[in-house]
């Protein structure tokens, strides 16, 4: 492989001053055998955009490209690729992982995406090269042929892009917790993750209760498909809620004793919480262990999802329609500097992402 | 009925001479139409009986009988009672629980075990006729026939007791957890409910590991039929077993957030914990989110059984041979104190069980 190839991106180059967004290149590594590389044409901006750019994880390095919900078209494979499934030029995605060891004890039960070696689309060092990963506000992008997803065709590539982190990321949960016909299922927060996750509740068949701090969200989230709705602030709203539903998957990150112990008294007895959001380091999950027996209480965490539940995902999305809420904004130094402030406003409704690459990164 | 009945009976007449058990009467609740009567044969010894017995869960009332694995022969019956079902002579058993509202959202989802207006065996007070119940430390008891089990024929009662509280404490987290051949199960405490716990988790096919503080219950572990033994206060025994288990049935009261963690770390991503004991009310369950949600996993809690969960365990351990290793004591005032001295000194492998009583209560 030509080793002068260079990808053009966007991104972080001073944490200082991290909303000051830049454009800059960088080398990719070289394409390894079991490689795919795609030219972007999307790609969606996540929370997790956020919390990397401003240094909440720690400030690995610069320039840092972020962004993990990315659809394009294959431009280059490795030798060892699947021919006969992948194609120059096919529409693939790839979301927040490009690369898993392949052998540890998670991976050979098919749990890549929480294996310890696990390569993130960016933010991450690659053990087998040393490269520092860059993400979906570039060019291109280099992934292991495991992490790359065919779009399915009715899928238009903006409307896939968030689903490749937001989505499988509130999808998950509901596989793991045997969402099906008639189970209740609460959705706290709606959100860039939470109104994928109503959507693909109602696709499982689950009737289902929208919970958000205020009325605000009412009318989206009937749009969305809720049976149900939830304000939270509203006094007494909580009470009269009380063990309606079967499964409560929590896209916020309200981690606080009165927070998690008055969601869980929406659950019946046997109840499941899942939660997809972790809140800083330091802050602790509180749980009463008397009240998690008498309610046979179950609480747990979820991560992304393997290969194999993004390809169903993707399936289910394409059957059944679902659609995040997308707002498209031309990708450069200025949108993504404007887009980033929004996010951390909260001023997205639900999902922006960024196209124009052909344009910009030409 | 004639209101002029008496049960004869044993337990803690004082609180704070809780120790020295005594002998007393009681005028039992009129015999309810749904309700069952029996004479009681044997009784087991739980660790709930000490707890309550010694007020740490508060002296709500004296005098005050416990005992809530009980089995023994029906003397008399109400006009509603199944008589298909039931009939005078039958051997039956009765758990912690005696009675539920009936159609509570729980109850009418099979879930009695947590229905809020539950009348417990011992140590409650029954809301229809206020009636404060006296455990099966007594000659006589009953309950409604919901909660009456009939006993399979080639059990033996001192057997089957235990099974009442203990046995289906230890077996509901398995069913949970969805528990089936080659599940790696982990037993967390080799005592009074883990023994039996072992046994049922390798009569549903697990690969069984027991997990015991030092090397003391090895030799009664791999009896029990476990495959693997940790001993988790030697040096670096958990490190050789990380990630090697699916389910944790945790038996033990161990809720530091240093053992938690330990303990989860035996787990392989998207493992599940679940325990079924609580430490004292003012002791919080500390969990890390990040750690939950990377490694996918879920902690809950469990407690007792449904009377359906009931009746599946007595069938699956008559099937299989299910035994609890029980110690045999006659009935009375000097041996339930010397039983409950040495279940406060941990002395017990594994169930103590009372019987004689024919003798004693003559």
């Amino acid at each position: 492989m030509n080793t002068e190839v260079k990808f053009e991106a966007v991104g972080v180059v001073n944490f200082d001053h991290w909303k000051e967004a830049k454009r800059f290149s960088y080398v990719p590594p070289a394409l390894d055998s079991n490689a795919i590389e795609l030219k972007i044409e999307v790609c969606g901006v996540c929370g997790s955009d956020i919390h990397a750019a401003a240094g909440h994880w720690g400030k690995l390095y610069t320039p840092l490209a972020v962004g993990h919900e990315i659809v394009g078209k294959i431009t280059a494979m490795g030798d060892k690729v699947d021919k006969t499934k992948f194609h120059i030029g096919d529409r693939v995605g790839v979301g927040a992982q490009t690369d898993s060891c392949g052998d540890c004890r998670r991976c050979s039960r098919g749990l890549q995406q929480s294996c310890k070696d696990s390569v993130l689309t960016y933010m991450s060092i690659d053990k087998k090269n040393g490269f520092k990963t860059q993400g979906g506000y570039a060019s291109h992008i280099r992934a292991n042929s495991g992490f790359v997803f065919k779009i399915p065709e009715n899928m238009d590539s903006a409307i896939a892009a968030p689903l490749l982190c937001g989505g499988i990321t509130g999808f998950r949960p509901l596989m793991t917790a045997g969402v099906k016909e008639g189970t209740r299922v609460g959705i706290v927060g709606v959100g860039g993750i939470g109104h994928m996750s109503i959507q693909f509740a109602k696709a499982l068949g689950a009737e289902v209760t929208a919970i958000s701090r205020s009325d605000r969200k009412y009318e989206d989230a009937k749009k969305l498909g809720a049976d149900h709705y939830i304000a939270t602030a509203k006094e007494g709203s909580l009470d009269k809620h009380e063990e309606s539903l079967d499964v409560i998957v929590m896209t916020t990150s309200s981690f606080s004793q009165n927070d998690i112990e008055k969601t869980l008294s929406l659950l019946m007895a046997g109840g499941r919480l899942i939660f997809i959001t972790a809140p800083p380091a330091d802050e602790k999950l509180i749980l009463t262990p008397f009240t998690m027996l008498l309610n046979q209480y179950h609480v747990g965490g979820s991560c992304i999802g393997s290969p194999k539940d993004i390809e169903y995902m993707l399936k289910l999305a394409s059957e059944k329609d679902i659609k995040p809420w997308v707002q498209r904004v031309n990708i450069s130094e200025e949108n993504v500097s404007d887009v980033w402030q929004k996010m951390v406003d909260g001023d997205v409704r639900y999902r922006y992402v960024f196209d124009g690459y052909d344009e910009y990164f030409k």
